[in-house]
């Protein structure tokens, strides 16, 4: 059985319900763990709402990785390589490492750079939602939830035991992707349908008429869900994941360029096989999906 | 109150559930209505299973409207303009006739095309699923959902107070809209949806690596959704709503290819703004439609 100080660093929708279930386990387990839960949040009202989830709650990042046995970095993408970078200063000799970024690429380089002494990892729970905030978080967020993990010039057997049991308490299923592949992928299934929504939510928001609204229905709901996603966070992934976004809308863009010219010319045989194909496509995913 | 001898064409979604809906009405009302239901399908499993919804199922369209009071066609909207001509032969004298296709604009002209004995009036309910048929039919579709009714040269005070009273019967509320502005307004908050969801699902399944599906989540589920349409009722809308979809689709691709240029250039500032401005639409959005 693991024992671990864990401290949690920044308490969103990610990192608030990571720290919801780990109390809610630490709370019914036989031998408490996490031993020690410390949560570090800038937001003042943030840390109020968590004294009641850790033994610790700060907004000193120093303060809040002292004494830190694992360190989980829960924030957008870009502060995560800012604080990798702290953490090799405030801990020199080292500590367990793992991080909640939407972007694996970067983060699981910077890990690599850390001194000798760290043991380190990516992780990337997917399990969003288009409201963030500490206010939408849930203890049962990860529970059969996909949790991709990377690996890296860092990752040691014990942080990957750790989070292993780690993943097991709050019922997300590991998923080991190489960073590269792993930005790739998300980069297709995730960061392609934001732009694709927000630039729907857009448009519709550009014809100004409100009456839009009464007349929309599920269908415009459902595909224009995630342009809600914080902006802060966004802009981290598309900087940081900018040549797969890219690539992905080149595909993106050719696809609806030859489907938008099937309906211009009225060419109603190759319309309806793009639509039977299309359909098929999407209920080949549900059912591989489950 | 109103008596009438319904008779509803098409035992899909929309005609299923109002099936569903008016037989639980008619069982539980003190004086029956409607007083009498037909069914016409061409299915014959579909046939078998609106036996118990129906006093006269049949797959012959002739037979299904002679004796009928209105006439609801619920099939894809070039069905419903080539049902209408038939109808026009079929019952010369008249009779009151709704239909709940996708498109109003051609199936409007239809209706003002009938012989002045027809009472008509063109009808939306806004409430589709991305899957289709009897099957997923249920009584309580039309709940709170808004049903849009597009008046035309033959719309009669008759068919419009037969028509508010089945709306109130199976919960809809109710929304006039002339037929052009119907067909722009579901151009962008519907067809534009399915065109960009259709296209991100054939992005996706190009990937042609099942993995995706495991790292896929809600964001990947909600923003595709669509793309599982019915492509017959699809082919009708893209073919009889062109104008209005095409003008969309352009209005859509400038807004893409402005936010892809944001993306390549790296452009940090305007790319905030503009997932800033995203997020306040979306929300704007949420908040008007209640």
């Amino acid at each position: 059985m693991l024992q671990a100080k864990v401290t949690i660093v920044g308490l969103g929708l990610m990192g608030g319900s990571l720290a919801l279930s780990l109390r809610l386990a630490q709370r019914v387990a036989r031998t408490p763990y996490p031993t020690h839960i410390t949560i570090v949040d800038t937001n003042p009202a943030t840390l109020q709402a968590a004294e009641r989830l850790a033994d610790v709650v700060t907004s000193d990042f120093a303060v809040g990785v002292a004494e830190a046995e694992l360190v989980i970095l829960a924030t957008p993408v870009r502060t995560v390589l800012h604080l990798l970078a702290e953490l090799a200063v405030l801990r020199p000799e080292g500590c367990m490492v793992l991080d909640l970024g939407s972007t694996k690429r970067d983060i699981c380089a910077a890990m690599a750079a850390l001194p000798t002494g760290f043991g380190a990892i990516g992780g990337h729970p997917m399990c969003g939602k288009e409201t963030a905030g500490f206010s939408s978080a849930t203890p049962d967020l990860y529970r059969d939830k996909t949790f991709v993990l990377c690996r890296n010039g860092r990752t040691t057997e014990q942080i990957e035991t750790l989070v292993l049991n780690l993943l097991a308490i709050v019922g997300a299923q590991p998923l080991f992707l190489p960073p590269d592949v792993h930005d790739e992928m998300v980069a297709a299934i995730s960061h392609l349908p934001y732009v694709v929504a927000g630039s729907l939510m857009r448009t519709a928001a550009g014809m100004a008429d409100d009456r839009l609204w009464t007349v929309s229905a599920s269908g415009f709901r459902d595909t224009a869900r995630v342009s809600g996603t914080d902006p802060r966070m966004m802009l981290d992934i598309l900087m940081t994941n900018k040549t797969a976004v890219l690539q992905q809308l080149q595909r993106y863009q050719a696809e609806i360029t030859a489907v938008t010219a099937l309906i211009e010319a009225g060419d109603e045989e190759k319309l309806a096989a793009w639509l039977v194909e299309t359909q098929k496509d999407y209920f080949a995913y549900r059912e591989k999906k489950g």
